[in-house]
């Protein structure tokens, strides 16, 4: 997606809390400022050790229309017990103060080290000095990383039957943060005028075939959050027939925005993606997709392009999709390894060169029905376990 | 457990095939006699992809009393078609001529590579030239290794009101083979005198806490295949009172099994033991158990002795368990590190050491009810990933 001029109506920045050890040495608290009040709709972790922020933010959402979102890294403010609720609430009311509304139009996300109680006074401190502008959205990006190697904003534009809208993505991905857990952010912007019905339709059907459909571990964080925010400011209505559209391009840029987490996800040399189709259902296609992209002996066959579709096959079978070997075909790239329930005989040094690409297509057709679905994964690289076992508390 | 004398009435031996690829350089067939009919039960991959040899092992026993078992390494007669069948039909016989019975009453077990047809012909001369004695176990063990590291076989007597009886296990590990998939085979021979219906009860029993409780990578295979066989040659019958201690022998024996294999797993370095307690329900216990070992930012922190519990927590919370963090527990060894909801200060020098040991003993506490199960899980080395990815086909 190329880039685009800003959304209308938001202002953004960031600014050095310090919030890990005191020290502000990068920029680590962001503000999103909305200058009228916002549709919202948010999606948070299915874990049910849930972070406070993660708390605080949904029943904000619930409650009405927002202004602003403050975020922070190096603390995932989680299992921090009572206090840890009281502390996501302070730091609404630091964002409040300077956007000048009420705490409860403010969402509030954290991510980095788990069981610390959070620095909050550091980063209210922080929160006040920051300087707010229509373009900043590096500095956001930059500020809500972790183990990210690369910021991610993505911004687009869709022309609707009464003018033009702009949409703008942040994100950071699933990787773990000193000394704890992956957490992923999104936040979605627009400048749109949409129905906050419409909105809380639209994302949990964005977020299902973007960021529920990509897997760099397995490991479900204790503060995912999607947020989208919509604040009318172009004056163009996202209604009717042009809802569909708008609906569509929500989509594309979780889309985009997933993809750019997965391959920079921790260790990741190579990026797979895997369609299932003739599930009986789309929901078995769904469950033997993503079985595949979190299977460890898929992921390492994977990071030593190793022609190895027994594997996938294997992984298939134990997702809980109904599967019968007898009627199944898998290719790797273009090559057919097992064809309707029996292995075939490949070239397997033409599907190593395919294998060994940073992205891979494999497909799996179960010859059951017409259920699809599919996944993005990663390869499982010595480089992860080495980020993830080599820090010190 | 302390080695004693053989069990009664059971011979066997293994021999040079050469399956993997024609050049018999190991020990990679085995056979396990009975001189007389005995009872059987057994267990098998859920996986949907089974393979050959556990679909026709199955069919014999549910048909009736089993005379012996024929194991090969280096070929997992999986994913092979409708020939892969005929193959361990063909496997069965070979070893029912050697013995001297039906075909039907001969168990079939492979374990090796995926997709590649059998050579039953290589097998079937090996196992014409096999030589059976009553000691030769160790031979068996060795001869069902792929990337095992030590064979398994154990070895335990108990007596009962009427006599004495004796045990013998032998198994192999969920490791993987070139070039493909993990398998776990395990045999359990008694001389006892048991009904099948008490052994098909027994059975399920002692897998659920042993081989179906460890876990090395998560992946299910395609093969798996747990058999026990009662051949009476004791004369001392397991029935009414002394049943329920000869239950307890074969479950001792599965879980003596299981560690050995988990110990054994690729690249593992560290075992780790995980208690959960206080579930709304067994099942809710065991999903969190199950789940936190086998998550992949548990094993690498346990790999890193990093005493992270949040990455503990948070798998419990995404395990489908109902967890409640505010009223949750962890101890790492006996060093409590969250206490009722909230994080408790530790001393992180004390619990890295803790976590530095080869056995490790994590406790979670839910707080909920009286729902309690344990699993054995392992770290997740660098030496994982390079066992799983650098080899070629």
């Amino acid at each position: 997606m190329a880039m685009t001029t800003d959304v209308a109506g938001f202002s953004v920045g960031a600014g050095m809390a310090g919030v890990k050890d005191g020290t502000p040495r990068r920029l680590d608290v962001a503000l999103i400022v909305s200058d009228r009040p916002c549709a919202a709709a948010g999606v948070f972790t299915t874990n049910q050790v849930i972070a406070a922020p993660c708390v605080v933010t949904r029943r904000h959402v619930e409650r009405g229309r927002l202004r602003g979102i403050v975020v922070n890294s190096g603390n995932a403010n989680a299992c921090t017990g009572p206090q840890g609720e009281q502390d996501a609430i302070a730091m609404a009311e630091a964002a409040a103060a300077k956007i000048g509304c009420d705490p409860h139009e403010v969402a509030v996300a954290s991510t980095g080290v788990i069981g610390v109680p959070l620095p909050v006074g550091r980063i209210a401190a922080a929160v006040k000095e920051i300087v707010l502008g229509p373009a900043r959205w590096g500095d956001v990006a930059s500020a809500i990383m972790t183990t990210d190697t690369k910021p991610k904003a993505i911004a687009t534009e869709l022309t609707l039957s009464t003018g033009t809208v702009h949409l703008r993505g942040v994100a950071k991905g699933a990787g773990m943060i000193h000394p704890n857990m992956a957490t992923l952010l999104a936040f979605v912007l627009t400048d749109a005028d949409v129905d906050e019905g419409a909105l809380r339709e639209i994302l949990p059907y964005a977020a299902e075939s973007s960021f529920n459909a990509i897997s760099v571990d397995g490991d479900t964080s204790t503060n995912d959050t999607l947020l989208v925010l919509a604040n009318g400011a172009s004056g163009v209505k996202a209604r009717g027939k042009d809802l569909g559209a708008f609906k569509g391009t929500v989509r594309a840029l979780c889309e985009a925005l997933a993809r750019e987490i997965v391959a920079d996800g921790e260790g990741v040399t190579r990026v797979f993606e895997v369609m299932v189709r003739g599930a009986v259902s789309d929901d078995d296609a769904k469950r033997a997709a993503r079985t595949i992209t979190t299977s460890n002996l898929v992921k390492t066959a994977i990071h030593g392009a190793d022609p190895n579709w027994g594997r996938i096959l294997a992984a298939a079978g134990r997702s809980g999709a109904r599967v019968d070997a007898s009627r199944a075909t898998v290719r790797i790239g273009e090559v057919v390894v097992f064809d309707s329930g029996a292995p075939r005989a490949f070239d397997a040094a033409r599907v190593r060169a395919i294998i060994s690409q940073p992205q891979i297509w494999i497909e799996v057709e179960l010859g059951l029905g017409s259920g699809k679905a599919h996944a993005w994964g990663t390869d499982l690289s010595a480089e992860y376990v080495r980020i993830n076992a080599d820090y010190t508390t």
